[in-house]
This record gives C-alpha cells, sequence and structure tokens, in this order.
C-alpha cells in the first residue's frame, strides 16, 4: 500500500468505528447482531447464531441480553441517570427492575471511580443476576436524599450468541486466525479499533495473492472464543499462527504479547518487524490474562496464537471508561496497527528455507548484475549486505526469518535478497519450513 | 510463624549464640564438645567422636587440640597478652611453650591486622606445627623492648574430632542435608549465627509434617565435612537437597551461592524466594571455596548443596576479627535468615506437578466458587491470576516451581492456587517431580 | 617473551611496514611480488602464481596489473597530480590512457572525500575497466578551467596472481590458519600492520614446541582467498581453526569478530584471552562482510576462522585514506595485537581434559607441596584458586579452556595449575578435545 493508501484506510477504520460506536453491544444480544451486520457490508461475514444452554467445554452458552430503556429518576421526575445518553451507564447484563427506593438502597448499585470523577465506568455482571448503574463520581456526589425510580427494561432469553466469521482461502489450508472481541458497548479502543483494524487488514488479504488460508473470528470475548473452540475442534490442526487484534487505535506503542510457547512463528515474525521498524514498541511474554489468547492458550488448545495492540489493557487510564472514545483513536495510529500486521504476515506468508547453490566461497555477483560499481570496502548496511547475508546463511538450515533475525535487517531486505537470487540461479527454494507451534 | 513468633525466634538465636560465644571451639576438643553439649539442650543430637589417625579420603583425622592457659608476660611480669581475655589472642592449634625471649624473636610469633589497629585477627595453623598469638596491632606497637616470657599450656593428643548431627526423618526417606561449621572460636557471625539458625531450624521442621527427611551436621570446617562424607558414602543418594548455613546473623543482605550444577532444585527454590521476597539479595555462582559446600560439591560427592549467608566471608570488615562479635549479629537478621530458609524449605516439600482436568479454555472458575465478583477485566495482580497461571501450565511439563519462575510470584501463592484447584477438582496432582541434581 | 623482547618485536613489526609502504601492491603485479620478496627475508615464504585465466569456484583469476607511471598536467604542463607521489593517486587497476580533456570531462574521473579535504582516498576498479584518479578535495577544488593532460602507463597482461604460504609443522597435522591481505598500495593499518604482526607470529612459533601446525597465507583480499580455497581443497579437513589478522595496528581496543559458528573454540580462546587481559576490547558477531573470513566462513566452506583487528574497517576515519599512513600505526599496539595472539594460540596449544584422581573431596594440597602457609580464609583471587577450580571441574567434562571461561581467571593460570597438580599426581590427562568447529 501506498502512503496515501495507507492514510486512506485509516481514515476508513476510524469512519467505521464511528459508526459502530453507539450500538450497546454486549456477549449476546442485538447490538451484537447489528454490529455484526454492519461489518458484513465491509466484507463477507457468515453469521453464526449458538443457542443459549448450549455446552462448550465447562462453560454454557448463557441467556440472550436485551436492553431498551434503562434510568433512575429523582424524585422531582429528573433523569439523573440515563442509559439513553450512554450504553456504559448501565451494569451489563442487568435484569429488569422498576422500583422506588431511597438514595441510601440505590448506592450500592451505583458505579463509579472516585479517582476519574468525570467518567463513566464500564461494569458487567454477566454470570451472576444483578443490576446496576455506572456513572461520573461527580454526579453520584450531586444526587441529593430522597426517593429515587429505577427503571431497566431489559430481558434474559432463551436465544442465542452470535459471532461472525470470514473464511479467505489462500493456497494452502493452513490458516492465520485473527481474531477480535466484539463484545463491548461504546469503547472506541477496546475494541472497535481492533475491529476496524481486522476488518481493513480482511480487505487487503483478499485483494492479494495468498499461500495461507486467513479465518477471522469476531466474537464476544471468552464465552465467544470458547464457543468457537468447543465448536470447531476440526480447524485447530490447521491454525498455523494467529493473532488476537485490540486495543489498536491510541497512540501509545505497539505492543506484542507472545503466544503461549513464546516461540512460535509469529512470536518470531512479529518481533522481526517490530525490532526493524525503527518506532518504539514492547514484547511481553506470555501470562494467562488479558483477551483471548488465553483461551486459545490453554493447554488443551495451544494454539500458537499472539496478541497484537497499542497500549494493553489496564495501562491506559481511559480503560474501561467513557474517556475510552472515538477522538482516543487516532486513524494513523489504527493505520500504523494494520502496516504492521501485514509485514508480519508477510513473514508468515513468504518465509522459507533457500540452498545456495554456489557455496564455495561468494559467488561474484558482478557476473549476474547483482553487485554495484566502485571498489574499496563498505561500511554500515549497503545495498549487496542483505545478498550476503542470505548467501552465506542458506546452507539448509536457515530460513529468511532466521536470517532476518541474525542479520538484523529487514524481512522484507532480506525476501528481496533471496528472489534476486533465486532469479539469478544462485539459490533454490527448499519446502516451506513447517511453523514452530 | 506468626510475626512475634518470629520476633522471639530470632532473640532466641542471639541468646543462644551469646551462651555459645566464649567457648574456645577449634576443629577438635572440648570446646567444640562444649558447644555441641549446650545445643543437645535444644536439639536431641547424636555426638560422634571419630578418633586421631582416621583416615577420610586423602586427609587424616588430626590430633585432638586442647587449650588451658595462654599469655605473654613483659618483663616486669604484666601479661601484655592472655588467652584468658579472648580466646583469638592464641593462634588456633598453638603448641605448647614455656619460654622467654626478647621482643625481636617474638614478634615473628606476633599476628596483627595494620589497617584494624584495634582489632585481634583470627589465625590458626592446623596443618603444620606452630605457635603464636594475635593481638591488636595498636598493642603490638605499644610493646617495649626486653625480655617476655610466653606461655602456652595445650596438648595434642590422641583423641578425636567430634561433631553433633540429628536426623529428622520425614514421610520419605529423601533428604535434605543442613550443614554448619563449629570450629570457629568466639566470632559470632561466622559461624555462631549459622548454628543458631540451623537449631531454631531443626526445632520449626520437627514441629511440622514432612515429606522430606532432615540431617543437620555440626561439624568443623573442611575437615568435619571431610570426615562426614568419608564416613557416610551410604547416605549420599538419599540427600536431594542442601544447604550450607553460615555467617547468617549480619545486617547484609541475604546471599545464596548456587551448588555446583547451578540448577538443583534447592538452587531454583532459593532463588525463586529472593526474588519475590521483596527484599534485596545477592546470588552468587557456585566457586570452589568458600564453606562446606566445596567439599559436598567436590566432583565425586556432587551433592546438590548450595549456601546460604548474609555478607558473604571476606567482604565485610569483621570478618575474622574480633569485632565479629555478638553485637554484630542481630536476631532479626538471624530471624530473616530462617524464614527464607524455611519458605526454600516449603517449596522443596511441596513442589509437584499437577495436571489440568479442564485443559480445554479456561473453567469457569465461577462454578466451583473460585472467581470474584464483577465484571470487566483484572489488571495488576489480582487473586485469581495464580489460578489461572496454574492452569495455563499445569500440562504435565511444568511443576509448581516452574510456574512460580514463569508467572514471577511467590510459590506459596502459586501452591495456594494449586491446592484450591485440586480440591475444586480441577486438577489432579502427579507423581513428585524427581528432583534435578 | 619478556617485556623488552615484546618491545624490540614492536619496533621490528613497525620497520617491516615502513619498508613495505612505499609499494604499490594490488590484487596482482610486481608490487605484491615485491612485498612477497621482502617478507621471504624473514620468513622462509613459498610463492606462488596463479595465471590469468585460471578459474577459481564462481570466479577467474584477472589479468595481471603493472603501473609504471601516471600524472595529470594542466595546460601550463606541471603536474597537478603524479603517482610517483603518493600510489593512492591512481584509480587500482586503471587502463593505460593519454589524453587531452577539459576539466569538466576530467572531473567524472577524480575521485576526492569532500568531508576529508586533505585526504587522498583509496579506490579500486579490479573488475569493470575504468581509469580515474584520487586526490585531496582541497586541490580538486584548486584546479583551474583549461585542457589536462592525463597519462597512464599501465598494462593489464595474461600474468598471474602472487601470493606467499609459509606452513610450519607441528606435532599433529591439525592446522591453525593465519591470514593475512596484501593487496593494498600505501595503506599502513590495512593491511600492513595484518602482514608485520603475522611475520612476527610465524617467527615467534617457528622458534616455540608446536603441538599444532601453522600455515601462514599472505594473499590479495578477496580474490586471494578464493584462488586459495579453490586450489587447496585437501587442507580444509586439517584446518581446525583460524584468524585472518588486519588493521592491527592502530591505537584502537582490540575487536574480535566471531567465526561463522560463533561457537569455535578459536572464539572462546580469543574472547577469554581478551575478557582476562585487563584491557578494553570488542567482540563481533560474525558477519557476511568484511575480510577474508567471509570467503573462509562461505557455506560450503565453513571454517573456523574468525578476524583479530584493533579498529574495525570503516569505523576509523583514517580507513582507505592517505591518513592510513605510518604514523597511524604504532610499534607497541603492534605488540599488543601480537601478545594477544599468541595467548590465544597458547589456548589452542595447550588446551585439554583433564580427571581429578582424587575426586572425593578436595586433596589434601599441603600433603603435596601445593598450599600456602597460614590458617584462616582466604578472599580474592589467591595463588591455590586455580588449584581449587581445576580440581572441582576436571571431572571429565570439562577442558581447561571451560575452567578458564567458568573461573574467569586466565587461561595461563588454569594451566599452570593443571601441571602441577599433574605432576603432583592429581590429575590424569585425558586426549585433546576435538575442537568445536
Amino acid at each position: 500500500m501506498t502512503p496515501s493508501d495507507i492514510e486512506a484506510v485509516g481514515l476508513a477504520m476510524h469512519a467505521l468505528a464511528t459508526e459502530l460506536y453507539p450500538h450497546c453491544r454486549s456477549i449476546t444480544g442485538d447490538g451484537v447482531r447489528t454490529t455484526l451486520k454492519r461489518l458484513s457490508r465491509e466484507i463477507p461475514l457468515t453469521i453464526h447464531e449458538v443457542p443459549t444452554g448450549t455446552e462448550v467445554f465447562d462453560w454454557t452458552v448463557p441467556e440472550e441480553w436485551n436492553i431498551r430503556e434503562a434510568w433512575i429518576k429523582d424524585a422531582k421526575g429528573r433523569k439523573v441517570v440515563d442509559f439513553a445518553n450512554h450504553n456504559l451507564h448501565l451494569l451489563g447484563y442487568s435484569v429488569p427492575v422498576h422500583e422506588k427506593m431511597s438514595l441510601a438502597d440505590l448506592k450500592p448499585r451505583l458505579f463509579t471511580v472516585p479517582e476519574q470523577p468525570d467518567l463513566i465506568p464500564y461494569r458487567t455482571s454477566y454470570y451472576k443476576k444483578n443490576w446496576g448503574f455506572c456513572l461520573p463520581h461527580r454526579d453520584l456526589e450531586n444526587l441529593e436524599e430522597g426517593e429515587y425510580e429505577v427503571f431497566i427494561d431489559s430481558d434474559h432469553t432463551q436465544g442465542s450468541l452470535s459471532y461472525g466469521e470470514y473464511f479467505i482461502p489462500g493456497a494452502t489450508t493452513e490458516e492465520v486466525l485473527i481474531s477480535c472481541h466484539t463484545c463491548h458497548p461504546s469503547l472506541a479502543n477496546d475494541n472497535l479499533a481492533g475491529s476496524a483494524v481486522a476488518v481493513a487488514l480482511a480487505k487487503q488479504l483478499a485483494s492479494q495473492p495468498r499461500r495461507l488460508s486467513y479465518r477471522f473470528c469476531f466474537i464476544p470475548g471468552t464465552i465467544g472464543s470458547i464457543t468457537w473452540l468447543a465448536t470447531n475442534p476440526n480447524v485447530y490442526p490447521r491454525i498455523k499462527h494467529g493473532l488476537v487484534l485490540t486495543c489498536a487505535g491510541d497512540e501509545g506503542a505497539v505492543t506484542y504479547k507472545k503466544s503461549r510457547s513464546g516461540i512460535a512463528m509469529i512470536d518470531r515474525a512479529m518481533q522481526q518487524v517490530l525490532k526493524t521498524s525503527g518506532d518504539k514498541y514492547h514484547v511481553e511474554e506470555f501470562h494467562p490474562y488479558g483477551y483471548d489468547e488465553r483461551q486459545y492458550g490453554s493447554p488443551g488448545i495451544n494454539l500458537p496464537v499472539g496478541c497484537l495492540m497499542r497500549s494493553p489493557h489496564g495501562t491506559f487510564p481511559e480503560y474501561h471508561t467513557s474517556a475510552d472514545n472515538l477522538d482516543f483513536i487516532k486513524p494513523h495510529c489504527m493505520a500504523d496497527t494494520l502496516t504492521k500486521t501485514l509485514d508480519a504476515i508477510e513473514v508468515l506468508e513468504s518465509n522459507a528455507c533457500f540452498v545456495n547453490l554456489k557455496p564455495m566461497c561468494e559467488p561474484k555477483l558482478g557476473k549476474y548484475g547483482l553487485y554495484g560499481d566502485g571498489g574499496g570496502q563498505r561500511t554500515g548496511e549497503f545495498s549487496e549486505l542483505a545478498l550476503l547475508w542470505v548467501l552465506n546463511q542458506s546452507d539448509g538450515t536457515n530460513d529468511l526469518l532466521a536470517i532476518a533475525e541474525r542479520s538484523g535487517m529487514t524481512f522484507r531486505k532480506i525476501l528481496t535478497a533471496a528472489l534476486s537470487l533465486e532469479k539469478a540461479g544462485l539459490l533454490r527454494r527448499e519446502n516451506q519450513p513447517t511453523p514452530a507451534t
């Protein structure tokens, strides 16, 4: 993609997030369905509905939750908290209620963050029947004594859990899994940004030649990945690489959290891309908390799935509050996340093992039009250096990624060098290496 | 132990060191016997006497040395150096003498440390017949010319080398060896503190359930461990872990010196305890000098025995001088050494390999009463995190210590989590791992 | 060698470089022959002539180039650039020319370094027929418009490539390869210093007992090593260690660039020497650029050859300019390079695996006259420490180099200790370890 393509994609991703922002998503319900339908206009999603009560490993698909209206009125009938103003106001999965009660009785139902008095926190109670409201701490402090009327028009029904899947076949059946959670209401970085990047990634991949197949899953966090894994065991053996995309739009440096093994090819590819990007970045070891990589990386599943994000969950003050809004995510940051993901996918697609066909000393590059002018020794990183690295290391034991790692050069430079050498008849391509899992 | 228990134990250890301080210990002799007898009032020591002349590997048990009186009188008959004032005044293992001599003839027999002019140094001559006195350099400088009378009433006899042993049986015959040297006269940190910590450790271990058996050896340095090893070859195969305790009472940070292999379970346990203690600490690689770990770690013996200390020998100015006195060791420091040793022993006792019985995705912890309230993601170290680590890593290849190491959490938290999960039926205990040696 | 020997050798090496400095060397031609003849007066070199057109792997031995005269005259007939003044003035391998031309036409043939306006750069065009001159940028700026006469009296003939070889047999047929490039004209550090160090090294090795055989190659860079490798395949299996010597005389810290594998014995030996030298040093990972180590380390050759230098090529401003002159190299620096090379060769010569014959505890060193006086514990590095390291580690799995590495002591101390212990009957020598390649 050209820089202007990338800029345009950044704006398009932000625009998509903006459209999706108002919907009240949860782990089930119509907010998710509306979201998946909107995504379907971008990419041909297959939408799956898994009925309430379906057993998925140690879990059960919960009742579907839908919400129409929710508010608290004060003694004068004024709405002091209203779900219509911001969907974070309601404790997710709240049961219906219509009651009058004193402020003292109401207060235990009201969630705030005193340290961030202007922000609405995000709270849910998926698996324990409960109700409550979330509001800025300043608003809580302004509530006067008196009788309050609370109203929540929600229902929990024998419905289904909805998720979307898009499979892009490649030349081989080896798959890359891209997974995003779609269960959060009006929270932009976590995870509309991830979903928007995934959509742009899918479009780009669908438009280019592919050795690998790609499977995109737009699922509710935790229960969604568990449901998908429980219902798709036949797919596991084909998943050779995977990424969870989340918090993909803030201005923090890109963070890559390694897969459970820590040495999968996706781990090496992503680290090599970040190391040679020239940008700040962070790499985290795997830990069994965070997003759905913990399910993909549970001991019985153990798929090589890492997690790509910018600022990790819980490390930015906007996290899980109303400040995680559309201003918090930036088009150029989402574009940067996308670009780096594509760079890592280039490694997965193109990594190969070559064998030097002139392994006795260096071949005379000039004979093949591969050597620049001028004598004397070169210094620093000069154009032939990647050629020399590829020739030196292509003894049948090092794939291009290993050569990039050892040389410290970008994978793309090493790949370009290898392709030039192959064209010149100096390298023979071996079979694709089997990725580490 | 509660904090007040620990404080009380600290005071008791210091009191024991105080009682033992005046005795003139050496590698043999009545000073050692008196010491072992005093220790026997605390713990049921078996006292062994190995006769002079016994061949122990490349060494021979030396003549027993006893000392009654030793002094230097000046020309006016005043005692200018007197063993009765401080047992460091005499060169250890001095032969008897009663002579008059000039200051010039006497001087080569007088040992001082000019850089520490107020301190009496500690010197011995075990294997070369010799006599001499140690004194503050300032006192040496004040000696006037004239005739001196020197008197040493010592004897070297066909006696024996004495050491004490206390064996505490556990549920298995696998043993932990705890070794302390008891050959130093009035030196507190080196090694009354180590002996006092060992006594407190033995009492504590005797009072609690034990998977492992424990063997405490109170022995003279070098010749003692060599004697013990030469006379107990049948015990080697049972020793799975070991610690030399020394310099256990000063205010320096705890230092752990690894066993010869550097990767024994005691090495990993001790390092994990220190890393997660929140206190400063040092870890030293094995080197073939120091205390008796060098004998336990000789190539033909090669037992997994590390060395736990606070300030290492030779690194503190009080080392091997009269300044290594009872003020130099602190009850709370000895208590800290004890606590950390017990923490490491908890690892040795409790480390085990478990297998996750619900390895497909995370089990739904709430079903088992193992999950706290509230939705939204947690950050930092929260109560369920240890549960998730244990579940994620318990694939049959990682024991609890490995999980603690990977998670960076204390072994106790990981152990507690594993026991909760086992109780909930989510884990099955495998056989105890065989410790690395 | 004594310090005064070393000083004398330093001066002799500088004197040799001084004699060789004026000759116009290139990859072929009489300048190289004169150089090799001068070296033959120091050591009995065999001079090989490989005919033009000989196929050497992917390369062909080029036409021989000789140069007699080259200059540029301005419109007034004044020589403004003259090869007779400095042989760097001519682009190496320039074809003959005699023409008049305008300054504008001449300028593309004139090479300068604007950032170093007083220096003549070094440029060549070995494999593309070309001609040109090199001069200080300041001189270029002073050239006036007008007609210039250029004259180059050179020829390219069906001659040969000349190189020198000196083989010093040792007790075994295992060889150490020492390789220096001799293709640079008046450049002192790169590489008269390397050649002079190699000569001094050869003299020293010829004068002492040798387990290993030594092969010194004085060859033109790249094409020389390729030619040598192509014509000596039978020698490869005997080369167990190798060093390229270059840039051996400047005042920078010694730099060792590892062989391709990075774990060859020469890599370990050289690093141990540098680590324990007390001097600053640098270690570089292998990279497939630099000097002839890239040919020795090509995948089909893969010999364990590192590169020893002081400041690496391209990192010092004098590099490949007229400032790399005889003032830039120092006798004491060349002597230091030589000393460190000899120290590494001592490792290669003397490394061996011993087995402790008294492996049960420490032997009583005093019985063998191996223990100093005095009791009490020693601190720091004391004379018996190397003995204890050798005894402790000599279990049949660690050679002396491994013991030096683990102890952090110099190889020589460990070797001396091992020889004392062997003499005392405490160690048995095993077979020489097979070096890693």
